[in-house]
């Protein structure tokens, strides 16, 4: 018997306690012991809910109790998520997370600290929601020297470019619509300006090339900036705008990451995932480009990612931690500045312009542009080489393409 | 120290020496102590390779060495390979195998056999080359019942088909080109009759529906009989041809698995799956779809899964298997005969004819039909109704559309 405590019964709590029921029977089989759901913490009551008799308040029934072997911590934020991990972890109980913010902030000395207690500190879910990433990333391609991650990580972002793209809403109609159908919370900032998928890809990247990124060391652009008008130039050379988190092993082994809104070409894998879903790809020196795909948020697709890290650590009752990584520091990563690509530049100017900035450019065209409108892509240079060639022009939106 | 033998020097096996050596430093710091490859079994001598010290002849030499631990069997097919596999688990090795034909074939009794004797059989490599799919399949998505496995599971075929759309190549133009650019066995049966995707589905199959699939319990059809006629007809109506695995959980809990080509709308993440890649698409109660895209295939990519199942074996050794699934029987899978769904149609006979068969169908176009052509997408339907109702139509394609 392995007992689960779930703390916070919010939409990715409500679901994994709704799947360790629907799905118990299974699940025990799977674990060859029943795991059974013994408490769920939440300030509120909830009487008219089937879970109503398992709520407590109080945390410390939660690590005081001995039978108590997993906890789950769906709380999010680094606040109580911390103190309520770091005790769990201490009184000798496995903790499973879907909080990104914690495990990009704090997931090095987490990490630590459940290897110390021989617990395990899995956190599947973080990532790319009920996508398999992470065990696949640290176990299946770990014959590989990856070279890097690159993916669409966050759902709102990308259902909201999908409808720029299909349907021609502006970025506020598109928000307002993922607002209406739950693709958004009412305060969306976390999700637009690529915060979001600036704590996934710390976590990706701290997987693939072992060391702690923090957020802060991540250059994050969001695509509030990204307009219609820009949708339209990249359509009419066959490319998407997609929001990427990218993290890239250098030559001296630090690591470029960062997170922005890019020009794709059509043929990309990438380009084709629509509307909330995610998809992230890893290159690797054997592998090549493996891509994985699906939803990455939600209820259940949530759910499903942290009971399978629940029948994991119930599988490994007190044994050694699964994932990890070394310490952060000012070593560990490089900024994108130093990268080369072409880029998209939409500014006020000419065509002439253009060409005597940047040589010999086709001009983009779409329906209505203004006539002091030109855009167009550059060849490849650095961001600093690029602001350097603008001559006359007034950029207005300047968007890396991938290569 | 782990002690690693190689059965079999070609391609797959040639790919795990180069690549246990290559990123032999990073592989033993990932595994937490050395892992050596102690010798190749192959009844060639290889003088001028670097690795031609290892060469044995002898199979006992690895069978009684007690520091050999790990044995790779990359040699095929069903007899030396399985004589070599029991011999190995019997004396206490574990073996790691990239040989899809033994596991559809024998996984079951070699899965039991190796926790008889308290060692791993393992095979990821077996299914999807480099794409990590078997182990996220039995861990990552363990919380899920699973509903459906689809996947473009051979990169031969899906190079064809690739070929055949975009560039208007007959299939047998097609297939000249894959042998030519070492994408195709000179004697590519096994690939483009369908028995390699068929082997990969079992594996699937058995991981996600809990029992074993024998490849004779799954119905089979290549990709000979399709015709740029049909290539064109699904371009008409946003489609495209895709050679697909299949196994479909039905409500009586037996599995409905087959291989056969589908027309794809072009929206469908596998639809774009172009050259020799490999998608595998998974359906779960929680998880809804997820897929897993990479390089089926190739010396490096098969490779890598099978150095990332020696790793995994190296940190488990003794340890109990880690991949399992029942025993196979009659009541396990369900002919496909019973699945409605829509079927694309091309026949001798007149849009009158098809009217008249099938009710009010769209018949489709393409420059260049003969007269006496017709083609179209009938309604839901078995095949049993199919089949009935073609009335005056003389049937030349008929392939399933996949919803």
């Amino acid at each position: 018997m392995v007992n689960v405590a779930i703390l916070g019964f919010g939409t990715v709590g409500s679901g994994v306690a709704e799947l360790l029921t629907k799905n118990g029977a299974h699940i025990d089989e799977k674990v060859e012991t029943p795991v059974r759901l013994k408490y769920i913490l939440d300030v509120r009551d909830f009487p008219d809910s089937p879970f109503g008799n398992k709520i407590v308040h109080d945390f410390s029934v939660i690590e005081k109790d001995p039978e108590l072997d997993i906890v789950v911590e769906t709380i999010g934020g680094t606040s109580v998520a911390l103190d309520f991990t770091t005790r769990a972890l201490c009184a000798g109980k496995s903790v499973v997370s879907s909080n990104k913010e914690l495990v990009a902030t704090h997931g090095y000395e987490l990490i630590q600290l459940a290897a110390q207690e021989g617990v395990s500190y899995l956190f599947e879910a973080s990532v790319g929601g009920g996508i398999p990433i992470l065990r696949p990333l640290s176990q299946c391609l770990a014959a590989n020297e990856l070279t890097e991650i690159c993916g669409i990580l966050n759902g709102t972002t990308n259902y909201i470019l999908t409808r720029m793209i299909h349907a021609g809403l502006s970025f506020d109609a598109a928000l307002a619509e993922a607002q209406a159908n739950g693709y958004a919370e009412k305060d969306p900032t976390a999700d637009i300006e690529g915060q979001d998928s600036c704590r996934k890809i710390c976590i990706l990247g701290a997987i693939a090339f072992g060391r702690h990124i923090y957020p802060d060391q991540v250059p994050t652009e969001g695509i509030t900036h990204v307009t219609l008008a820009d949708v339209a130039y990249a359509d009419s050379c066959g490319k998407k705008i997609k929001l990427l988190g990218r993290a890239i092993r250098q030559p001296d082994g630090r690591v470029c990451a960062y997170v922005a809104p890019h020009l794709l070409d059509a043929a990309n894998p990438l380009a084709g995932v629509e509307d909330v879903f995610n998809a992230i790809t890893v290159k690797g020196d054997a592998i090549g480009d493996v891509m994985f795909y699906g939803r990455g948020a939600g209820k259940l697709p949530t759910a499903s990612a942290v009971v399978a890290d629940v029948m994991d650590a119930a599988r490994h009752i007190r044994s050694r931690k699964r994932m990890e990584w070394g310490p952060g520091g000012d070593d560990v990563t490089q900024s994108p500045d130093g990268l080369v690509c072409p880029w998209y530049v939409r500014a006020r100017g000419t065509a002439d312009g253009a060409h005597a900035a940047f040589g010999d450019v086709s001009c983009l065209a779409r329906a209505g542009a203004p006539c002091e409108e030109v855009a167009f892509l550059t060849p490849p240079m650095t961001r600093a080489a690029l602001n350097e060639a603008m001559g006359t022009l007034t950029p207005e939106t300047v968007l890396r393409v991938l290569v």
